[in-house]
């Protein structure tokens, strides 16, 4: 239950935020969803930006506008969300399993343009029931593993015998494949990762030319994250890449050689307390999420450290300039894991708060 | 933004949940309760539970009935919530910083008795200041540190000069000192921690009985979590003691021996995908915290890992009994920041789901 945001804050000076917040730079934000959009201008690669990094439709339509397809969604209940806000091609990328999730996906298909994705046959023929009963089509991909070991199919042999199946199965509209390379997207060096993805792709599109020449569908083949985008319009056989994180970045994101998006998001945090070593911020593990690490400071010359649920500790190599009451702004290391953690977006041009934006998919976890 | 639970599922199984869910066993939770008050009938010593764990309003009015003296929060922003659901009675453990919060908790304090802690003379005099300009007197504790080395002035004469610069304050109250030792509450062994204990609680007690002798106002002596309080009432001096997770329990307070809750909270995943070394579940960074670890599956003889944000690999030692759609109950290795993740508990009793309950402060960060 999140506390309503005082739009009175809105004209205001950064600085001036309550704490801890996050804050989401505008004109960083625009320009990294005008690089991605032009590094695609002119390729057969559509972009069909992962909503499940910045859950917020408004900065999905700002995406749409910039030429992206559609979107992905993680979980049917992001893509609930998605719909309500006029978006009307989405492609959940997570396998969907149960009858709550049968009920509501065929909801969603009455209402918007859905795809889902598969790796089993017995939850392929659920959903394919589902539809029948429901006297309408739902379109799917055949998921690939192509080297993350989290969902999906093998390639080859057994991914074509499963979308053979699903092609076959009624109430179900095989459109093509998906294979997200998600262990490659923090390959630090770009020439190592090329080589890698390059490998891990050629599952993927071995497997979607195998189906081509069957006469299967394979008009989408999906694909690519941040790390690895820029190299997935090599591939004739992709048609669609799914990056999420260049919108905001991160640390962890950061730290890849060759992606060139910039940090527009952090989370602004209060000192409150002064120790020998530093200072303790009003921001722990329930502000900033450390899957990916902690946080790193921005613009200071320091180090932090989560201490528990709600504070940090800021540590400097020489001497401590803060007070009580002064503001540390923190780069998150994970975005997707932090923005999940809060509310709204408080939106700035400068040093001044121009709006704020629901994360209008936070916790929407089924 | 939460997707509104159905109430329909009320009296349905617990199994045919939609998932990821956060599931709460009444029963237990209740006998945690009862155990809780129990333990500190006919002591000197008061339960003011921490509420920065359960995040509800609910399970406070439970305490409350069960004798507890009033309620902790971390956060002003919980504190509002749980004012508004008619608790009167408020401590706010952590430090407040900047004028937002002044003017919040100024307001809090009209409406329900609150009591702050300041472990600053400079950030003490800003509360002083927006007290008197309210016209009211603001409740206070002097924090103290411990041994945690998060928050607080040091004990002994630090501690003395700014309670009695406080108590000098016009617009504040000083009622005394607080003092958790945060770093002892997951000490393993039962003698290593109650040593441990002994000697940081002397800190505070002894400050404590310095400020008495001094006619300073030490009606409130406030310390202890989960894993410590059980000592607490061995000292004199100690007034009230602050547990919060013993409500609920997870695996890294599991392993803390002589504590004796149990695990009344677990998070329902779904199996979504095969794997050829177990299987993956619908829950990941996204439903589970990993600030303590990995969950761990409940009633079975398997490991869960984190596989990003969405997704966990169930692994066995020995084949793989689970299919796709099949349900895996996991407890949480940091009740805390599970629960932040979540909006709602799905509320039990045996295999039933008997109510939906709102995680009401979940996401107050301010």
């Amino acid at each position: 239950m999140s506390r309503d945001p005082d739009p009175a804050v809105i004209g205001s000076r950064v600085e001036d935020l309550d704490t801890p917040c996050l804050v989401l730079d505008l004109d960083k934000a625009e320009r990294n969803l005008d690089a991605m959009a032009r590094a695609f201008v002119g390729t057969h690669v559509s972009v069909r930006p992962h909503t499940k990094t910045h859950k917020s439709p408004r900065l999905a339509l700002m995406q749409l506008q910039r030429g992206a397809i559609g979107v992905c969604c993680a979980k049917l209940g992001e893509a609930e969300v998605m719909a309500g806000s006029g978006i009307t091609e989405i492609l959940i990328t997570t396998e969907l399993a149960g009858p709550p999730k049968l009920r509501r996906l065929i909801g969603l298909a009455r209402q918007t343009r859905v795809i889902t994705v598969v790796d089993d046959a017995i939850a392929a023929e659920q959903i394919s029931e589902a539809a029948v009963a429901a006297k309408l089509r739902v379109r799917c991909l055949v998921d690939l593993d192509i080297g993350t070991n989290r969902t999906g199919v093998a390639p080859g042999e057994p991914a074509i015998e499963l979308a053979l199946k699903v092609a076959r199965m009624p109430g179900l509209d095989l459109v093509g494949l998906q294979g997200y390379e998600g262990h490659l997207q923090h390959v630090v060096e770009v020439d190592e990762r090329r080589d890698q993805h390059g490998a891990a792709v050629s599952l993927l599109t071995q497997t979607a030319e195998r189906l081509r020449e069957m006469g299967l569908n394979t008009e989408i083949v999906s694909t690519a994250g941040t790390g690895t985008c820029n190299m997935a319009a090599r591939h004739s056989a992709v048609t669609e890449v799914q990056p999420g994180s260049y919108v905001v970045m991160d640390t962890d994101y950061g730290r890849v050689h060759g992606i060139g998006f910039e940090h527009s998001l952090m989370v602004l945090s209060s000192v409150v307390s002064k120790r020998n070593n530093g200072v303790t911020v009003d921001a722990g593990f329930k502000a900033l999420s450390i899957d990916s690490g902690p946080a790193v400071p921005k613009d200071l010359d320091a180090h932090y450290a989560p201490r528990g649920d709600e504070h940090g500790l800021v540590s400097f190599e020489n001497g401590n300039p803060l007070a009580v009451g002064d503001r540390v702004s923190l780069i998150p290391s994970h975005c997707d894991t932090t923005i999940n953690l809060h509310d709204q977006y408080y939106v700035t041009r400068g040093d001044r708060v121009v709006a704020i934006w629901p994360i209008a998919t936070r916790g929407r976890l089924q």
